[in-house]
């Protein structure tokens, strides 16, 4: 096979700086484990609109479209605030994730446990929490039709659409039950079936597809009871799979309850390409973080944990992906910490390059 | 003025129950107090589907019409799961809020003293919490049309509508703008304008608003941060106002914070009335738990509060509503729990009608 391609997009605010520690991580695997990539990088966001006017130049979506992985840091800031919402820095990312099809959004919130202290929850209710969200990424209200906002008697009228069909809704609970398959076989679907005929539709769909998956407990829960037992008692959960709002609301609510947002990577998923692989980009979950932007703050684990994923689920190197994530672990244990990460008494933090040089060294 | 009139709706589960020990509270306030009610009571939700075929019968309905305040207890169970969606015990509780115009939905999500450890969260992130959710209830993605289960070439989509005009969003962020004057003068107003349309002129209406309360400040929040912000830091907020759907999944991840579901009332608010009283309908956040239902060990607080909400926001009671929301408290530092509230090491149980009667010995 030929050497793998990767795109980098940092982006905006931290974007670029926890990137310069994957790409010491990436540089180690190359050198290393002879696991090499052809590394090309471009923008994405304001740092695009800034130069050509636009968060997403045409060039660089078909760059996304040939390579064999995206790995994105973070788009957006206060800079960007007033412009029209079809040049806003989001508007690049959502570009990507559906010109590429990237319709299932993998969310891990786990919960390290040198790190359980860190949580606004009580130790026991979260320590040891390793929850996977699944996401439907690429439909729903965040690309129905008719949307905007439209002029109606005397007044005006903010309009959007959720949309679901069928065939979207089959394909992300396969996503959702092939993950349980390999996890503890529990998935638990969210919607609102009890207010919206597209939850309805939803609960039908994925109820079918739990047919084709017998070893799989599927079960049913509201969104708003789902925020609750979030809260009340996560490690309930397994797998979850939810739409695209629905998703992006739980799935930061549950990262939350980690302590350590800092530290959560996301894949999203589209289909196989024609060498196998599935189209994909890997991003942090966390956003741009304008106001640590260019002091050395930025936490840059869930961003290479991003990279971990990414040989996990796009370049069947699973081993490397679990001696990278061993190496955050470790260097967690010896108590080293962005400032993002502080709390415990007597610790104070590193830096985002010393971060990155303690997970290599621990590599 | 003559006799204030209260249409009590139980509803199914532990509705009748709780209810129950609501009407010794309306009686104490009748007897000692000389606040006496005109009290009817009428079937919502399952108990009115299995009585007329339809969760809410016309009559009924233009019942809650005429009453100065409805008093509802919790509506659905597994035994109406299989029912057609438009005849949902769900639907009852829908069609009060829409045909009533109920559009400001008052839900206080406030951590007791003497509950701040059974909370999941840790005690100093609670302790004292007390926010007030204003979730707009009679449009947005509820109510919008088109919706529905559509044929669409070989497959079916599920629809529906997000809608909001610019009059709807005016009026319910007036309705945080003047609970916060009474409060801590500060709302955060939570959509997806990032995404969504219609969040945008959400955005752009609150702001308007905002100009009629100079001493208020408005803060605004994409819903998603604002689910991490709730469980990271929930004592940051005052009043948040938010829409319909987010409404619905914040509100629940809120009560949660608290550790005391069985604790929270709400109150669902619409325009004035002849009487200068606005139409209204009150009701505990909890739903109608089917699995304790007929046990004796549901929680009725959250019932009465919503009755101590009434008093003070259709009858002008504020001093009798804190009287007992006093003796609920008092209750509480009695060290006196039904079932939900345990955890306390060396404390049983009240039953529910127990607890009705401590909170009239506290009176
Ligand atoms: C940046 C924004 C458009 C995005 C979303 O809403 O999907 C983000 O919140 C996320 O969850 O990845
Ligand atoms: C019962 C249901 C229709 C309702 C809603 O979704 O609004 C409930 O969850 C609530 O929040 O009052």
């Amino acid at each position: 096979m030929s050497t793998p391609s990767l795109l980098i997009l940092p982006g905006d605010g931290i974007g670029p700086e926890v990137m310069v520690e994957v790409r010491k991580v990436i540089d180690w695997f190359g050198a290393k484990r002879d696991l090499k990539f052809e590394v090309s990088e471009d923008l994405v966001g304001g740092a695009a609109y800034d130069a050509h006017g636009a968060p997403l130049h045409d060039e660089t979506m078909a760059k996304a479209q040939e390579v064999d992985a995206v790995l994105l840091g973070a788009v957006g800031g206060p800079k960007y605030d007033d412009l029209d919402f079809s040049v806003k820095p989001e508007r690049g990312l959502l570009r990507l994730r559906k010109d590429m099809d990237l319709y299932a959004n993998l969310r891990p919130a786990q919960c390290f446990d040198a790190l359980a202290d860190f949580s606004s929850l009580k130790k026991d209710v979260v320590a040891g929490l390793d929850i996977m969200i699944v996401r439907e990424l690429t439909s729903g209200v965040y690309f129905g039709e008719p949307r905007g906002i439209f002029e109606e008697g005397n007044e005006r009228v903010g309009i959007n659409t959720q949309r679901y069909t069928e065939s979207e809704i089959e394909r992300v609970a396969r996503s959702a039950f092939e993950l349980a398959m390999r996890r503890n076989r529990k998935v638990c679907s969210m919607e609102k079936a009890n207010v919206m005929e597209s939850g309805i539709l939803w609960r039908e769909v994925t109820t079918r597809v739990s047919s084709d998956y017998p070893n799989v407990e599927l079960s049913h829960m509201y969104a708003d009871n789902g925020a609750m037992q979030l809260v009340r008692a996560p490690k309930q959960f397994d797998v979850i799979l939810t739409d695209n709002l629905f998703g992006d609301i739980l799935s930061d609510c549950a990262a939350m309850l980690t302590g350590s947002l800092g530290m959560l990577p996301s894949a999203s998923l589209g289909a196989p390409m024609a060498n196998g692989r599935p189209k994909a980009l890997y991003e942090p979950v966390h956003g741009s973080a304008p106001d640590i932007t260019g002091q050395g703050k930025a936490n840059p684990i869930a961003c290479i944990l991003s990279f971990a994923m990414a040989l996990r689920y796009s370049f069947d190197a699973g081993e490397d992906a679990a001696r990278l994530e061993g190496a955050v672990n470790a260097v967690l244990a010896d108590g080293i910490r962005t400032a993002d990460l502080l709390g415990e008494e007597g610790v104070s933090p590193v830096s985002t390059s010393e971060m990155g040089d303690a997970v290599i060294t621990a590599l």
